[in-house]
């Protein structure tokens, strides 16, 4: 590629660390769909002939079929996707490949390419999370009025319901849609033409490609346009930020499906046995859904340590910018698609999350509420008298609502028989209708907005 | 605060971890102005009355003012900033106070004081890169036409003009901007009213409060409200991402004061010296800017890992997402103000920028792009002719402006005298005129725009 | 310090980024006990009189009087710990003050006092993890029998001792310990004397600082000595992983004190409450245990960052090596004190523990363990028998010890009666003695074998 | 795997998560060997045949053929490398393949497969290491008196020699080497017979075992073999550490190659090059080696945030420890061999780094000591009198040694004519005799040292 400037060829080992085609030989549809933009300019701009144009593009078009057959041979010797897909142009139409390269060079080639991969996996990210809030919006309109019990510490704190649970998911990854959104929107700026730092002296028309790649605009500085990868770094931390929402229901998921809680169970679509206990249906999905942010968190940790401290413009260094971005990527599809199936897989036992939610005096605060409500009380001393009442019902082993009026009015003597309507779970759930709380009929008015708003 | 049901104080080690008032008392004015808030909107919506609003709104301001004054005295028996702030207001106002926390719990209370806190963080950090990209373009006004090298691998590529490598990094912090303005927009929702997990079962108005605050609106859900920390995930990672920019400017600011380069200088006033050296100003400021990098990162990645796995609602582990996250913000607070000051202070070299982009024949390029424009060489043919050329010029110890024309014409007979135009560094960069390019009219107008953006 | 040779004084921001003295301050007992040692040496290889010496050391303990009792006035002006110290002791003693700073730099100042702090730190935590050593294996000796669920993917699947669990976490964290002593032995080598970075012209004695100092060596190489900071990221990665270890324990801790599981309780020393919910104890302390890793781990994270890429030898960079490291060593401390004292606290329910042992068929693996050592079926077809015996108890709704004989024979006819015996949990774990499994025989002898070595 | 129990087979998206082939199928002589010493002790302790396990032995030599020579078929559906082996076993062997799994599961097999390999590894990586001391202390060997500029700050500050300066990078290397070592001795003991966790009711013989597969002894608890992955972290914290030298080693090759150093040049092997700029010999390699710190730590990091919060004993999570932990290892390997290359390709230009170190009067402190050695005064007061010459120097616009004695005195009265004699660059560096510093004997003896070390 250098010339006869270079006696020697490099060292095994230098091509070894050198060679990047093992990685980005995936970039090959982004290569050649630049590559046939880039041409496309160069003939409207008069810099190459229409007829080289058409060659350059048929070659390429021959070399697309080549490798999406399998066909194509990858050689380490030429390095890079781009320098494989250069060579064989060659060997496909001759000399007009030798003016592909005119006002380009690799560092926007790469950039360009890079970008485009990317501003697809955001867009394909955005749609598998759209689909996970479908799975899970689906899940909280059967179960607007299903009670299980809210933790704090994973103590039992508050009835909730089931599908007002589910949606805090959807709200989560609601936002990290809009992440993905607001990276491509940043991204889609196209570097073709910048050249290998400082542009070019042609007349090129850097508005035509970026159109034709369908680019919003192309990048306003040449040395910014082959130096930058904050690109990338924004999406991987979006994606670490989902994967850490994605390992939280995982987490829960374990639990639920945990013979100590036993709120839902997997069927045999997402869960792995043993032969000789049935009931052990292991949620090692969920489990490696866990695992995932893991991965995805170190792959930003990985490139934000690439990047620190290059000089502009373009160093080697960036090369590794790709396997780690790469994997994550790869990574968070996998991980929402699993999710997405465990969620729609996933059956609920009603019986056992109301039990439990009936559990640890959790209606216990709408005494409190009942006492200031009602009776005028102030918070904190509602607080106190209903910590009293608990604790009587605790002396006598029995459930709030299994003490007597008599009982509360030891404590409080102005409390009514009404209070004990306040005390089933169904009337703590329902009560919590403010904006955003708990009760199945916001549950299931927000399930109309999402379901709206995802179709 | 649990009353009477704990026998046994908490062991000495339990306090010492759980108090996190050391950390959070710098959520003093979140806190009360969020307090205010829900008190007002506690009066208006009938839930406590006028007066009881007005002793709450009078003794907040009256711990405000011992607080600001450092007159206030912090306990940690109190634990945090929440119960600091009400034990007082017990103190000062009496029975209000215990109406106060009517419709709330401390989980939807720090989640809003910690949004109020990051969200005014995005806005300072936001206007501090303002800053940053004025000094920056001030700088490429004044250098739009200094011509410097060109790097790729920190080799002389090309000519380029310093102005234009200033806005390569306008660019770079153009985006982090964006990515602190999406951050607060995404956050920009008021989480109060959620209580602890649920919701409340008070007639509360959230629109209110969140229109006090400021806030765009209420948050929809109310178990998401108290269990979500992504907005500081998001804030930290746009802060590393820019702070992986800040790494890179600062890079270079030490190669460039460093005698090998001596492109420029920094002034007594960020620079520290040597009492026996006196050429020597080490860049402190610019190198303490590029390590920052690092603890922002750092923090990025704890509050990866504290969040992991938690599952919902509120888990004590969140109370470790301040401590990283207040030191990040400072750190970056002070890197881009640090790196503001060193950008005006830059005393600039030209002769000495000019004199290293004549070497290591960086305008090579520009004679094989005459080859292609000018002679219709095919590029790869140019690069080679171009190749012949220099390696003449390097054998007679020449630059290549220094070589004859016939020196030129043994490689390519067809070569013309206006051949020698496109050699200078100074045709080379003028000749770089194609969009983004690093041409002098392009950087003059890019100033332009940016001075007019940025306003 | 830098003279006359600077015209204006630093910008405030470059003031305020430069200035350590709030972060190192903590190292004065270092930097105090370091310069006596260097003082002691100068004197004795006749360098600085012994009076000076003497009026050097005189001054140096009035001054470690003044810090420890809170009367030393620190000075951001002085910038760091070191020019504190030094400008004081010039005011204490006048000239001999101006002798201690022969023959060293502020570079191998920093770089001893460091290592002295890290070699304490080191010491400290390994004595810490015995101490939380301690506590498990009384715990083990305590419930050397007692009979727990083992899980795997939070599924029931073998019945184990909690003494054995517990003494699984004593493994772990002797592994600890070693990685600190590891740490400590590795750096465990004195800079002092190798100046700015190129050694001095003195005729000093390096081995005698560094044994008064209690190094084992002085270092070999100058500019390694005040470049190198592998020592305190080798500690940071002990604690990451120590972190990571407790983190799990935490894990467990939160899991077994909830409803679900109901396996132990925290008293009210270890527990936080709610005035209202009596059987709400928070394991507030185990959250916080849990959380602690992702501090310790970003500090690594966040020097590894700041060391990349820095040439040699000392760059300011380094200077931000400290905040985040003491921060990760106080936030091991205290994770480690506050485990020890919940292991301590932990009430175990040994009736919950067994039950739930019982559950889910989990001595099936006995079952067909059994089949192949009684009756010499290989491991595979034993397996798939025991598979079908289980299915048939699932359907009959019974344990596996609820069935009758006949039940047994219908599915392999040569099973005898004997088969029964191994059934049991008790017969489950006792069967498990090969070297290291669960049986109680195996930890009690383990537990004799830790006190023995922890002793 | 799990029998009948199952009705529907798992979901695509299941299986494709779940399956590890692609990444554990390079453990597959771990996997073969640990299967043929579990075989025979086994039959040793007469659990099963001789007959058998001669069988299963040939077969798993078969295997190992077929893999080896690339004939064997790796199957998604057998999931990963230890149920590929054991199927492809039973079709050779037949029933005999079915005692293999006697005594133990696939938790201790991938415990005790994936240690084997991390040995192996740190072995590997160490060997390299010494490597690339070798090649540095040979560099020192040739250089050991060969003059070049000290830095701070990246400015000049003294004197030292090249090969002091690459006995500093065999100093760090020396730790890391400890590093690996340290994580080998801790990682050897063999969980084989810890079996899914809790140990195994046959008379088997771990120590047999251990030994066969060259453990120093089994590990001591069940639960923790096939829980704890503290091995794996360890090994990448080392390598992390170690990947960071590399990378300051790597940015000094990049400082030193380019035109503005010049104090080195990489050959044809390590270089690549443009066709048209022939001086520009791009360090690719170095700065590949500089970039390789980021996916090491960022595989540290992903491991950390896997572990975190995992209950015991194993979880699917733990499936996500190798691919990233290979990745690092495959990287550490690649930039050891690189990095031992170019030391060994890189020419150093003596001239132009003695011509740097004369520059910025790099012999200041010289001055300064000989009027603290030879005039007596303090070390702060000779400080300010050799500010004051320089002062002097500078205005004159000459170096130190080109004043006269009569400018030196004007400043300092009683400096003699054999202060001159310090301001050498040679008698600079020869002075700094002390241990530990620059000296070009004391780089002599230190290369001798380490010669006999590597050996």
């Amino acid at each position: 590629m250098w010339g006869g400037r270079f006696e020697r060829g490099p060292a095994a080992i230098m091509e070894e660390i050198n060679a990047s085609i093992d990685v980005d030989r995936r970039l090959w549809r982004e290569d050649i769909e630049g590559s046939k933009a880039h041409a496309a300019m160069l003939a409207a701009a008069k810099i190459i002939s229409d007829a080289d144009a058409r060659a350059i593009a048929k070659g390429l078009d021959a070399i697309a079929v080549e490798i999406d057959s399998g066909a194509f041979a990858f050689s380490k010797s030429h390095e890079d996707i781009h320098m494989n897909v250069e060579a064989r142009l060659k060997e496909l139409v001759g000399e007009p490949a030798s003016r592909l390269h005119t006002a380009r060079s690799r560092n926007d080639q790469v950039a360009t390419d890079f970008r485009l991969y990317m501003r697809r996996s955001c867009d394909e990210i955005a749609a598998s999370i759209r689909n996970l809030q479908r799975a899970l919006v689906e899940k909280a309109a059967k179960h607007a009025a299903t009670v299980m019990p809210g933790y704090t510490h994973l103590q039992i704190a508050q009835p909730i319901t089931f599908g007002h649970h589910c949606l805090a998911y959807v709200e989560m990854l609601e936002r990290d849609r809009g992440r993905f959104r607001d990276a491509r929107k940043r991204m889609n700026e196209c570097p073709l033409g910048a050249a290998a730092l400082a542009g070019v002296p042609y007349p090129i028309d850097r508005e035509r490609t970026a159109k034709a790649l369908k680019f919003d605009r192309p990048t306003a500085n040449s040395i910014d346009s082959v130096s930058a990868r904050d690109f990338a770094l924004e999406t991987l931390a979006a994606a670490a930020i989902a994967a850490s929402h994605l390992s939280r229901l995982a987490e829960e998921i374990v639990l639920w499906t945990s013979p100590h809680f036993g709120f839902a169970k997997l069927t045999d679509a997402f869960s792995t046995g043993s032969s000789i206990m049935p009931q052990k249906r292991n949620p090692d999905a969920a489990e490696l859904c866990r695992a995932k942010v893991g991965r995805i968190a170190g792959a930003f940790h990985a490139l934000i340590i690439v990047m620190k401290g290059l000089p502009l413009a373009y160093s080697k260094d960036m090369q590794e910018d790709k396997a780690a971005t790469f994997a994550a990527i790869d990574d968070m599809a996998l991980a929402l698609a699993a999710m997405t199936g465990m969620i729609g897989d996933l059956v609920v036992n009603e019986t056992a999350m109301r039990e439990a939610a009936m559990r640890g005096y959790s209606t216990a605060t709408d005494l409190a509420d009942y006492l200031v409500r009602e009776l005028g009380l102030a918070f904190r001393d509602a607080h106190h008298a209903t910590g009293a009442i608990v604790a009587l019902a605790e002396k006598k082993k029995k459930r709030l609502d299994q003490l007597t009026l008599a009982d509360l009015r030891r404590i409080e003597p102005r409390i009514g028989a009404d209070a004990f309507q306040r005390l089933t779970v169904d009337a703590s759930v329902a009560a919590r209708a403010s904006y955003g709380g708990t009760a199945p009929a916001n549950v299931a008015r927000e399930v109309k907005r999402w379901q709206e708003k995802l179709k």
